[in-house]
Parts: C-alpha cells; structure tokens; sequence
C-alpha cells in the first residue's frame, strides 16, 4: 500500500513537494491544505483535493504523513507541534539557532500523541548537517567549512526590498573561490566571513531614486551585508524578471583532517551540491524523508528526530538485500 | 566507561585504526590480536599486549569490539562470522559482488550468538555507498557516477607483480577530467570503463627482462588492463621505493537528477576523497563505525548491518541534544 501524504502549505516549497511524489511510485498525494481560500489555488495534480487548513484534523486517518511547507520564521513554530497532535509530520525549519528549542517543543507533543516527526529536512540544515557529522567523527582532528552559493538567498533579497526607494531587487551569495581553495588544500586556516563569501545585488529602483544612498544603505545594512565585500547594480524591472527569476543555490561542507603517527597524512572530504532550484531540490530531501517518517512510526519510533536518527536505508524504496546488492 | 577495542591483524589497516583510536578519547584499545608469533611485532601504543590469535576467546568479555584488519579476499570471509561468535566485530569487506553471501553468513552467526556485526565499513565499500543511497533517494529521476583515484590499487599492483620478469610495480588509478565534467555536467551520459579511467604503472623489471613484452603483458590483461587505457613507465628499484611509497587515494560520487515540471532543473550532488593514506582513513572509518556497533548492541540490535542500518548520530560521541546545537 502506498503511502499517503498531505502537503501543507502551496507555495514554492510545496509546489515542489508535490512535484516530488510524482518521482515516488511509493507515494500518494491525498490532499493540499492551506490557509487561503482553496477556490483560488489551481494545483497541478489531477483528483487531488485543495482543503482550508481548518478542516485539516477530518483528514487524521487518511493521511500517513503530513509535510510541512509553511516558512522558519513565523509558520513552523507553531504548525509542527500543532499538527503533531493528529499526524506524522516532517519540516524543513531553518533556523539554526532556535532548532534546540523548536526540537523540544515539538518532541513533547509527539510523544504525547504518538506520532513521529522529523524536523530541520532540506540541505542545511540536512544533508550538509549529515556532512558536518559524518566528517567530524570520521576525521577528529581536523576541521571543517561549509560555504553557501552561488544562489539566491530570499532573507537578503527581502532585506534590501525594504530600503526605501527599491521596487525589486535580488541577492547572490558567491563562495570565494580562493577561500575554498583554502579549505580544500587542508591547511585548516581560519577564514573570515568576509573572505568566504561575497554578496551580489541586483536592483530595481523606483524612478527617481537616489541610488547612491540606496548602494550605501545596501552596504552598510548590520548583519546582512557589513561584514562582507558587496557588489550592487542596478538594472531595469525587465532585466530582473528575465534574467534573475529562478532560485539556484548551492554549497560546500569540506572536511579536512590530518592521520599518522604525527600527522603527517592529510585526507580531505568534500560534499558538495549544484542547483538549479532550491525549492525543488529541498522538496525533493522532504519526500524521502517523509518515507523515513513513516517508518519510524511503524517501528514505533514516537517523538522528534532529525536527520542524524534515521538510518540511511529508511529513505529507500528498496529492502535490505537490494540496496546490499546493487547500492553498497 | 570507555569503548574496549581488540584489533586483529596489524597491517597497514590494523597500524592505521592504532593511531584512529588515539584520536577518540572514550575509545581503549585493549590488545592486538595477530596470527604472527607476538614476539616478533613491535607496536606504537605501549603497555597493550600483542596477543596470538589462538589465545583470542580468552578475551572475550574484556572487548566489547573487534575491529577486523585482515584482506577481503580471504581473510574476512572466514574471520568475520568466525569471531562474531565471541565478539561484535566490524571489518572492511571491500568484495562488492559477494556482500550479500558475506552478509548472510555473519548475520546468521551473530544472530545466534547474540551479537552485532558491521561488515564493508570504508570509503568503498562505506561512505560512497551511503551517497549513492542518499543521492538515489533524493533524485530518483538521475544517475549516479563512481570514480576512483588518483590513487594506487593494490589489486592492479599485484598483477603486475606476478608478470614474469616484473620485479616489483605500483599501478595508480586516474579518473578522467573530462569524464567528470561530463558526469557533473548532468546530461546523464553513459560513459564506458575507457572513458572513466585511466591506468598508470610504474614498473621495476629484473635485470635483461624483456621491457616490450612485459608491457603488452600489462597492457593486454583481461579485467584488470584491456579495457582501459594504460601507460607503463620502467623506473628504478630505487625511484619506486622514493616515489612511490605512499598509499594515497581518492574518488567522486557523482548523482545528477532533474526536478520540476519538466524535469527543466539540473540537481548536481557530489561526494568526493582526496587521501594521502588510503588504509588509514579507512581505518579513521572503522574506529567511527567500532562506536556505533557497540551502540547497537546496547539497543539489543544484534545480527549483522551495514552503513545504511545506522542512524548517523551513533557515529559520534556527543549526545543527541549536542549535536543539535553544535551540527545540525
């Protein structure tokens, strides 16, 4: 029987989750909820129901796993714990800073209701969280990097749309590509958050605007973009919306370490991903994960994991011997 | 209380886990175990004792691991369901087509005897399979790309080696760039064995051996030669051993898939090793892996597994709560 899972939330992240089960013949979409009315949504599966969140709990025993595709800042607070009560449920919650916190909380209510939810699934935190961790005990003594880019970061992007005078604007995290050289070469130096990465903005600004307080309010922002070397330009409306509309990422996690009886081999460990869309791909981490989730459940693995409590194999399709086979 | 570790064999792989463990401080290593007369082995850890195998079931609630250091091609097929019977063991099995029947074996052993096994913990066999399985799950809608080196291939040495007239020789593996271009490229191009890799021998011949014939003896090799293209350079005993000494190595995993309605976005992930000492990151590998056996084992979770049954997190020695904060 084949799984059955509910997306929340439609937007970038959940069009591509829904995209995702498509590449999953073990899995089926039941149903898309959302806050807005589901009149106004058009989806692009066929004899799927668009549901209003509030009717979300009537779906309890039909859905096996619900994936979470609200935002870290102000929607998966509170969904993942809230929906934990009725399903089993995965997120993509980024923050990594308040993760301990938000791991806790929704771990107490899983419990409670004995379900299983998997937090923090994506490809940081996720897949190169897995790279940090791998490494870091394959390799004790060393040391490692992560680099992001080159790729659009949304909270960068909103930032400098909130300057007064900007219409639009889009903002490119780069490596250095000096700085991974760096890395890689396993010398474990220090690098500087400047030395690491540059940022490139692209902005529309409004007609009249004064451009060079716009470049230098840019610049300067604390946080955003002090502490880095900052290239703005400004283009047309037009420009923007023909060359800068999609959403690519990437990164880097290298973990360099040295063995010997002094030292004297050095071995270094590179992760890296290239992609053309980030949405689509973290979508892509969520479905297999939420494979994984209902697997736990089944073994009655209740509560909050992450992507360091479950075993690789659970995100297959295939059993034991056919991974042994054909995969090891 | 510390992990008490037991090694059998001291070969590179068994001198290299020695000093991994040096570097993993709830880790102790408890004795050497060697088919060798003891007396005549000298190690780098004082006040452990080197131990004849034949003495080995003595020891059997003194070490709560042993790692397993012999070959693959005769070694571990016999020691590995043979000690599980007195210990949790971990080896390195790298056979990849007789895993499964390697697996059935010791997992049938340690099912009775109330233990757990790990077998085909490296770098391949080991941490390339888990990104082949973590690539496939992610992108089912891909390919995926193995490529080894550069680096020396004991197999391929030894070949040389049993060629009349061939004193002494070290074969070197060299992925292709362009055939990594194109793999990471994600056109998702069939590349043939020639096109992958090429071989490089450095070759000490006895004195009046004839040169030419020894060459096309390399060259023409079925499995190990024909299908690749193979360069041979005649050096001396002396530029061998100054050279060529070192055991260095290294590899690419390479998944590239396709997302979005179309299939209109390329997804490029890559895993990738660059080693100065192959035996001993494999034996980084194993110390890392000897953690997470006793951990099952603790959970009751006897029989035999592989790096795809093992949560991430049983790899490390920070808590669940640590790893949260400090990794994910």
């Amino acid at each position: 029987m084949s799984i059955r899972v509910g997306i929340l939330g439609y937007g970038n992240l959940g069009k591509g989750v829904e995209l995702a089960l498509r590449d999953n013949w073990d899995m089926q979409l039941k149903a898309i909820f959302t806050r807005r009315n589901p009149e106004n949504i058009k989806i692009k599966t066929k004899n799927v129901p668009v549901v209003n969140v509030s009717e979300i709990e009537k779906w309890k025993d039909k859905i096996d796993v619900l994936i979470l595709c609200g935002g870290s800042a102000t929607d998966l607070p509170k969904q993942t714990a809230e929906y934990v009560k009725y399903f089993n449920v995965i997120d993509s919650f980024d923050t990594h800073a308040h993760i301990p916190q938000h791991f806790n909380h929704v771990n107490e209510v899983a419990k409670e209701n004995g379900h299983t939810a998997i937090i923090s699934v994506g490809w940081d935190p996720g897949l190169f969280s897995l790279s940090r961790l791998y490494g870091r005990c394959i390799l004790p003594e060393g040391k490692d990097y992560t680099f992001w880019g080159k790729g659009v970061s949304q909270g960068h992007s909103d930032a400098i749309r909130r300057i007064k005078g900007v219409k639009d604007a889009k903002q490119y995290t780069i490596p250095v590509k000096e700085a991974l050289e760096i890395a890689r070469r396993g010398s474990q130096e220090e690098l500087t958050t400047r030395q690491k990465h540059t940022r490139e903005c692209f902005v529309v600004a409004e007609e009249g605007a004064d451009l060079a307080r716009i470049e230098k309010e840019i610049k300067t922002m604390p946080n955003y973009f002090d502490e880095y070397d900052t290239t703005v330009h400004f283009i047309s409306e037009e420009e923007l919306i023909k060359n800068h509309s999609e959403l690519p990422h990437g990164g880097f996690v290298i973990r360099t370490g040295q063995t010997g009886e002094s030292g004297e081999h050095k071995q270094v460990v590179e992760y890296n991903v290239k992609l053309d869309s980030n949405p689509e791909f973290t979508a892509q981490v969520l479905a297999a994960y939420a494979r994984a989730c209902v697997r736990m459940y089944k073994d009655n693995e209740y509560g909050c994991k992450t992507v360091f409590d479950i075993p690789p194999a659970y995100l297959s399709q295939l059993g034991g011997a056919e991974l042994r086979k054909t995969i090891l």
